[in-house]
């Protein structure tokens, strides 16, 4: 399997290409944009909802479902909204297909009276139901999320980071006051940053948006950005807080304790299969696939190798005995023993494939009570005595977890730079790429410019102080360095 | 709450909107035909899923996802499904907006070369893309599972019984040879009854559907059938032997082992979310709802009464210790410590929610060391030990499960009726409505003279042997009798 990867030194985007399909997550679909999420893609993503799901629910919130359509006149009810959206929108005109010679065609009289919009987020359709959820103080605060497929009409996509339709998570709460839905806000991006920390093992950058880089409708955008290994940042998830802008837009509003009337103050955010994309290019490399113990369906693959019968029925004895002790020990151990491949076939498709661990055990390692371990993570491998396997492999996945989180926060260390001139930072972006800290006048204009003549964009403006300086371009005062990168 | 629920007695329709409302499970929502599923009602499907999706992993089934939009022209390709599906499709014909004054428009230019549906159901978009996946019969058999949401524009919907965009989950497998599919699709029916049964505690009739009702595309639709307490039957689930129709229309070979290529072998099968509009009318009382235990989000409330500071005191640290004591045990439990309203408010909300136990707790009861249990599905009260609780308690929800099972086996066996005589159908079917068996002649003609005439279905052939007789209506010969109903 290995041969078939590209060299992320050759093509880096041919290589990413070639993991996901070699690691089996997902593929093109006939639908432009779309994709099919695979078995192992599928199962990798129930990892991280399952986990997201349960910091959700710790945090007070609980799940609910909203309708796929939109009317579209509810889109147009809030000004930057619509036309953020507006231009990527799946439009449903017609509820029928007649018949016709060869085929079905659209049946002209089933044109809708409105016409309905296939949610690109669900902001709208959310904020129209609250209203009729939310008349006084006691019904608030309101924390509802949504596992749900939400379609974008991209013209250029990749698979995971950027398709038309995709999986994501939307939380909307509505609060009585502002500073309740800042701290939510807040509360949500620092759920995120554990999540991809710790889960995923992918340090990331918390910090806001500027003004340009903000949600349609949100009066802040607070951002966790990755890097990845070519250098490129990463829109890993996003919280917003709305301000009273979608309460204004439908009209939400509720009795204080005061006795008076108030709009609703209001969160979104949200996380995607996007993630999936930043997973693959913060941890994989030439060989395929590398997945953190945490998220991977199967954590150990256990590889017996045999030549006779009579060794056969030896190592299948040992190898089942140590499987069920590993999954008592809550491990997603896997027994490989398809008999119509070889062990170096197998080993380089679990390679690709990413399970962190592979066991591999011949007849001596049953003689000798012992296994061959090998991570996937350094091709180290190592002799291990049989006796208290669980117990070791069990610290064994931690250590390469935490091992892999260790290497990518080092590699973001490496390809972090702190310029002071622009004729710097243009240099630095060219040469080696990765995240730039700068001081930037705060102004769009000279964010678009720098955008402009070096495709760099401001991914955040960090949390936290830092000394003040004269931006790079204009010279102008600068409160603090800001986070550039050229991104996906 | 509880006086806000029509008596089923008075209008049953009413009553069954009532309960939704009342236990906040869902609502209409401003999209025709389209719900929002409320969080109470969201956790419900969620247990349902979980425990689905357990099942089917049990059974070697692994979850995908495929896209949300099929192209009009593979909908043609299986010419019974393109009929099936063709007059209730949500069709995409454009991908942007534009502004106008006052607001934003469908443009013209962004009109799509070929029209998108937004699913129905996958068996287009999966055996178009099963093509690429199966080469060898070392490829089969495929075991694949999806969730998700699919649209099918009904005109006349009602709470999850029939909605516009419904949530479900949609297995589909391919297999190397028929009797392998067959087996395939008998065993989802098995896991559907069994989940009927053990989890929601509502007895189902299986069998097959007659050529009219089967599943557009399918050589055999299997079905489970429940019976609600009005009498009307609901058919609750179908699992879909497809021969090789889609494999045929999408041209899906495989190279056997004898070196032969061969078309594949199909199973479909689904439920959805009006699942919970059948729990609902299986154990639902005109207090409101009754939700089986092992499915409750919440198995069992706490509510503290008292009345000085002190009092409450005492009686809030014996309900913390009682709620940790069967959390520990594993019982979803919860506390009620809202002070905003009074323990009758809040025990008639709780049964309006369908908690399965309620335990109410004073001063006298801290005193004696005693807790008062009230069981939602009888109005039972038992003033019980405090001591032992977790286990008493884990066991009266057991009991509570197996109760609900049986008085709905009763019921549904107190209604239904074996008859002889078309008069006697007509008789048993307006006086007393229910299932009845009686014998057909197993022709179109006769099944659709009985449905014009008494608006009951075939809904299904039961399995198993059964003497043969005379038609009811035609008085030609018929193997065994059929299971007839009004149904949802």
């Amino acid at each position: 399997m290995a041969q078939k990867i590209t060299k992320r030194s050759e093509d880096y985007s041919q290589w990413y290409l070639d993991v996901v399909k070699e690691a089996q997550l997902a593929e093109h679909s006939p639908v432009r944009g779309s994709m099919v999420i695979k078995p192992t893609g599928m199962a990798l993503w129930e990892n991280m909802r399952n986990a997201l799901d349960h910091m959700f629910k710790e945090t007070g919130h609980e799940n609910a479902y909203f309708p796929l359509f939109i009317p579209k006149s509810f889109l147009s009810k809030e000004a930057q909204h619509v036309e953020g959206f507006a231009k990527e929108c799946a439009v449903v005109t017609h509820s029928r297909l007649k018949s016709v010679e060869g085929g079905v065609e659209v049946d002209p009289d089933s044109r809708l009276e409105e016409e309905l919009i296939v949610r690109p987020t669900s902001e709208t359709i959310i904020w129209d139901t609250y209203r009729n959820w939310i008349q006084s103080y006691r019904d608030l605060p309101i924390l509802v999320n949504q596992w749900a497929n939400v379609v974008r009409w991209e013209m250029r996509t990749r698979l995971f980071l950027r398709t038309m339709e995709f999986l994501w998570q939307e939380g909307h709460t509505a609060h009585a006051t502002r500073e309740e839905a800042v701290a939510e806000t807040k509360q949500m991006l620092e759920v995120y940053r554990s999540f991809a920390e710790e889960f995923m093992a992918m340090p990331v950058i918390t910090g806001v948006k500027t003004a340009s880089e903000r949600f349609a409708g949100a009066e802040d955008t607070y951002c966790i950005e990755a890097l990845m290994q070519d250098g490129k940042a990463l829109q890993a998830g996003t919280s917003h807080f709305l301000g009273q802008n979608f309460a204004k837009a439908f009209d939400v509003t509720f009795q204080d304790k005061d006795g008076e009337h108030k709009h609703v103050w209001a969160t979104s955010w949200g996380v995607s299969t996007r993630l999936i994309g930043g997973l693959i290019m913060t941890h994989s490399d030439d060989s395929g696939l590398v997945i953190p113990p945490k998220l991977a369906p199967k954590q150990v693959v256990i590889v017996p190798i045999y030549r006779s019968d009579e060794e056969q029925d030896l190592v299948l004895a040992y190898g089942n005995a140590l499987l069920e002790e590993l999954k008592t020990k809550g491990i997603r151990a896997h027994m490989d023993t398809r008999d119509t491949y070889k062990p170096g076939f197998k080993f380089a498709e679990h390679e690709a494939r990413g399970i962190p661990l592979r066991i591999a055990i011949g007849p001596r390692d049953v003689q000798n009570n012992k296994v061959e371990l090998a991570r996937r993570d350094t091709f180290e491998k190592q002799l291990t005595d049989r006796d208290g396997i669980a117990d070791t492999i069990a610290n064994l996945l931690e250590t390469i977890q935490n091992d892999l989180f260790q290497r990518a926060l080092q590699r973001r260390n490496d390809m972090t730079t702190e310029v002071e001139s622009y004729d710097e930072f243009k240099q630095v972006l060219d040469e080696k790429g990765g995240f730039i800290y700068a001081h930037w006048d705060g102004t769009a204009e000279t964010e678009e410019r720098i955008k402009n003549e070096t495709k760099a964009t401001i991914r955040c403006i960090p949390f936290g102080d830092s000394e003040g300086g004269k931006c790079m371009v204009t010279g102008k005062d600068s409160p603090k360095k800001v986070l550039f990168a050229r991104a996906y």
